[in-house]
């Protein structure tokens, strides 16, 4: 999908959400367990019951290795079904990787090529030959970590070199040496807010991945007051706060109960630019 | 495993060699190809022919999740398969991962817990939140990423702040703040050469995790002469130099010539402790 589409899919809905399927095994429905595959059903019931409302999904990788074999088999048919049912849907494997260019390669092999997903998650650590085989594939693209959601973004992101800048300010001008804003976008988390200002003189069109609002506590307000360009250049994401709502038989309803009322306050912050 | 042991694996073998099991199936000698699981009959054979000349092996799990459920299925096989039947090795996830608090317990779950597998190769961007999931587990191990074996590395992580310190320094001493040389490692490449008498004086009783020897271009020697300490401290990797060393029939025997080489050079260095 290109920055073109995901705009667009943003007008039509009216909504940047992006669901977070961060899909646990001991937090679903403990009736699904007598299911064949609960993980996989879960998720079908969340995604047919939110798909409106939201122009991505974010299946994290964390939840469904843990569970080995089975939880692979679960996120390939997640996504096999996101695509076959839901092609607008822009999803995302947050799978935080990178590593030397023999191994990212067959990440991106893996992530792209195999499973055709349209984005991945990438940590900046190692450099520019541990991203570079990810923007090698048409219309895929990389989110590279830039300054994320969580306390420990502190310890390193925030350090600052000898002329004051940070190191994840480093990461979001060195990257763009490597890719434009068709094939890049950078996770800042919501929780950063008003550092968001500072963030768009670095990277004025891209899209940011905004993790953080929810379970979290970051502000959308927030996000969207410093963050919003004229293309949107926002995909926020909630996981917890929507996919667990409820954990009943009325667990896929409660989740498009919450993921509506995010999306009409997005409605509203979209108002600024549509 | 905990570190006395490792050093009497070390002792008692006359080796540090950690071998990469980066099995990908473009470059397995062919005719494994009409077998059921080839990555897994690859791996064994590998191991049958090498285990009693290193001390650890170093599955990649990148080249596993290339495949998708087969990869993860081989994967699993490949641990358990060492476990049963050589359980003094040492094994480490090449994973590279890291990620907020709630996910990075699942990875930690995934990897000590359902696989129970010694160490995990951990990212260090996200800080302490992303890393101290790992810790909770006993005997078990993460091999922080420091100064990485490849180009990139020289793209953040030898980023200098404004007391002259690197990123990768600051990463060595914040992480011992979290656990001690009994539960995490570094990740020191083996093309860093003369860097390892500065990371020695920050982490002076540490074991290092040492990729880059072989394919790579690092020397052995260079990393002897500068990093090793009483107890060693040096687990050194060989991955493509040692498993395709020869893509015919022989390719075990091929495999075990080659890491006896290696193990050889390691004994003569071992001296200088033993």
């Amino acid at each position: 999908m290109n920055k073109q589409q995901l705009f667009e899919n943003i007008q039509h809905k009216k909504s940047f959400l992006c669901i977070g399927l961060d899909t646990d095994i001991k937090k679903i429905p403990t009736y699904l367990l007598k299911d064949q595959d609960p993980i996989f059903t879960f998720n079908k019931a969340i995604i047919d019951a939110t798909a409106d409302l939201c122009i991505a999904y974010k299946p994290n990788l964390a939840f469904y290795e843990s569970l080995g074999v089975k939880g692979w088999i679960a996120f390939e048919k997640t996504v096999n079904y996101l695509k076959e049912n839901y092609p607008d849907q822009f999803i995302i494997a947050d799978a935080k990787r990178g590593d030397i260019g023999n191994t990212s390669e067959m990440y991106a092999r893996s992530f792209f090529d195999e499973l055709d997903i349209d984005s991945v998650t990438v940590a900046p650590y190692m450099g520019e030959d541990s991203v570079k085989p990810f923007l090698l594939y048409p219309e895929k693209w990389v989110i590279l970590l830039a300054l994320t959601s969580n306390k420990g973004s502190q310890d390193f992101q925030l350090t600052e070199d000898k002329s004051g800048e940070h190191l994840f300010e480093k990461v979001l001008k060195k990257s763009q040496e490597w890719a434009n804003d068709e094939q890049m976008m950078y996770v800042v988390g919501a929780t950063q807010g008003k550092m968001f200002k500072d963030i768009r003189k670095l990277v004025p069109n891209h899209f940011l991945l905004v993790p953080g609002v929810g379970a979290q506590g970051g502000s959308l307000e927030e996000v969207c007051k410093y963050g919003m360009n004229s293309t949107c250049g926002l995909i926020v994401n909630s996981s917890r706060a929507i996919i667990y709502a409820d954990n009943t038989e009325k667990f896929a309803e409660a989740a498009r109960t919450a993921a509506k009322e995010v999306q009409e306050q997005m409605a509203e912050q979209l108002k600024a630019i549509l």
